[in-house]
């Protein structure tokens, strides 16, 4: 048995990182692939670092808010009885990667938003793999991070299930994306498939956290529903493939049993299935590309039934648009994209802005926020400050 | 630009034998792939033949019988003027295949029934690579065909577009079919698979012969009408990727876009789509595992519209059992299938024997000829002899 391989899971308490929590502990009770977890990062809840800590030989967790001042004095204890060292406040995730990751180590970023960008390039700098399914992180520092992966000779590997399902295809490929005519990735279509924009406009916050074939988080929810998520993966695809705007494409399948197909050169088509089950690409990239026997749910070949594909209907679902207009800007447009989005969701889900305006405020802030080289870390910060402001701005008062 | 590859072709005027000619052409004009066609080989068609001879140029050529004395004493001549060296009478594949074959070369193996395994155990032992369109072959010599290809070092490549499909999607297993769990081949359901049971009793063969999306030989599209031809391939998949029968299976898709799935150990399903067009697979094969631009029709993803699956209706279907039977049984027992079934589909052919009964034929001549050892091509061809014995013995008279 080779040494198990050591992981830091930031995220831990969200739905990525309780299903990474699920996959680690299945594959060890199998004896298939043996990890060691050293590390965990949330964002607020000490209670779940607890639990983690309680069955895994942590070396060091991080808090990035503390809720009330009870819980800062929180202890976390392993269940050897050692105290475990915790790195507290905004920097915390990096902080935690800087103190544990050696060389070779798996860093799984399962953080939303633009929070996950210095905690994976802290993993990369430090010769991390990472396993990422924090798409805001390529979406708004693509160049940086894809560098900064080149630099350090390691691996990005994807997690999102439609860009695990890329990757997957591709590795059958001699020349990788060299032999690629075209990736298209499905979409559900989200709980507002069938909705008209006059239903769209009145739709509530509690009424687009209904998705009909995933349970996720309520950010990365509400992007499916408006088709943003969409929108942020073909961004996301662009700099994990290397593909222009030309070679990528989403199209509509309500069963999301399909996560993505992958045109060849010579006309065939590579594609991935499987039950909507984020376990699957979450173990694929802890064991890529390795494949073993792990927990994800089977496609039952028999009830397969049928298979449907649809266009997306861009006057209903603008956002899908933008992801072409923005792998064409380039540069700090994909933080900006990304920026004006998590405000205009939170001003959506916090009841102040209609569903039906989301896009444009997105569409507007790229309008009227400048784009920039993107090839440092302050570049993407900065527009991705200017953006959140402008986005603001724009907010109905 | 290396050199051309040589290539022979086998079954030259067949349905695959004239796409792999157009596939040539147009990979030649595109000037992405180079090719040397040396070597052509046909059951009959001394017409074909000159066709070939006038724009590739062919070291020699081969046909199996003369249709009359006239054609027998016909010449093939270049484009250059050059008479071309014409091998004759039953064993002429195998000849030409000794004369013309250079280690390195491919050839094409597009005959018909069991009549390609000589000619395939001839190029194998000259150290070319065979791309396998010619199912029956492994069928019937599985264990001898597959030790000759170790033996001598060289590839057998399927082009039967199920296998294909099943071969491109195993490229992306690091450790091929060990990372398998199942392989699932589609079957297009054929003319009859809403027919009733009634109906299919006084099926003819020109209805047999309307396949709904593959336009083929009369052979096999026969085979595809009573779900044989899926046995068939179930029993070659399990020679060309080395799986066991409860590793095997079939599902029935009538759109014929989808031609195999491949579920990986973690329950990752790949799968391989493009329209039906056997010049995809071909060209496939030519190039493999190279990915280059070519004559194949695309994918149109805005209107995949739906793809549906359904089980197989062993009732109406029963030749589809037989591949299991035979897999498990071993031995000559594949070859005896194989034989008794073109025997049954001639039959089936000409007017004597019921759509129904075609099955039940195979069904007893496998009871009646007892599987012996199959390691030798004697004891290959001398099942083949006494299953087509048996089987037309048990022909109604």
């Amino acid at each position: 048995m080779p040494q198990p391989r050591r992981v830091i899971l930031l995220g831990a308490s969200g739905s990525i990182g309780q299903s990474t929590l699920e996959v680690l502990e299945d594959l060890s009770q199998r004896g298939e692939r043996s990890f060691t977890l050293v590390g965990a990062a949330v964002r607020r809840s000490a209670f779940a670092l607890q639990g983690i800590a309680s069955s895994h030989p942590l070396e060091a967790v991080a808090i990035a808010e503390e809720a009330t001042a009870g819980e800062a004095s929180s202890e976390v204890r392993r269940a050897d009885g050692r105290l475990v060292p915790v790195c507290r406040g905004p920097r915390a995730a990096v902080e935690l990667v800087d103190a544990v990751a050696r060389p070779g180590d798996l860093v799984v970023a399962a953080m939303v938003g633009a929070a996950g960008i210095e905690p994976v390039l802290a993993a990369l700098a430090r010769g991390c793999d990472v396993a990422l399914a924090n798409k805001e992180t390529l979406v708004a520092a693509g160049a940086v991070v894809m560098a900064a992966a080149r630099q350090h000779h390691v691996r990005i590997i994807p997690v999102d299930s439609e860009h695990s399902a890329v990757a997957q295809c591709l590795l059958g490929l001699p020349r990788g994306s060299d032999d690629v005519a075209r990736v298209v990735l499905t979409a559900s279509g989200g709980p507002f498939r069938t909705w008209t924009h006059e239903q769209l406009r009145a739709a509530t916050p509690a009424q687009a956290l209904k998705h009909p074939t995933w349970a996720m988080g309520a950010k990365v929810t509400i992007d499916s529903a408006s088709l943003m998520n969409k929108s942020l993966e073909l961004i996301e695809a662009h700099w994990l493939f290397g593909l222009e705007n030309t070679r990528l494409g989403a199209v509509v399948h309500p069963q999301s049993m399909v996560h993505a197909m992958v045109e060849c050169r010579d006309g065939s088509v590579l594609a991935q299935l499987s039950p909507p089950d984020m376990r699957l690409p979450i173990q694929c990239a802890l064991c890529w590309p390795d494949r073993v026997a792990g927990p994800a749910r089977r496609v039952d070949f028999a009830s397969l039934g049928s298979l449907t594909f649809e266009e997306v209907d861009h006057a209903r679902f603008p956002a899908l648009l933008l992801a072409g207009e923005v792998i064409q800007a380039g540069g700090t447009s994909g933080a900006v994209l990304n920026a004006a989005n998590e405000v205009a969701v939170e001003a959506f889900l916090s009841g102040r802005l209609p569903f039906t305006s989301i896009a444009g405020i997105v569409s507007d802030t790229l309008d009227s926020v400048a784009a920039h080289d993107a090839s440092s870390l302050e570049a993407v910060l900065a527009a991705d400050g200017a953006a959140r402001a402008a986005a603001s701005a724009l907010l109905p008062s």
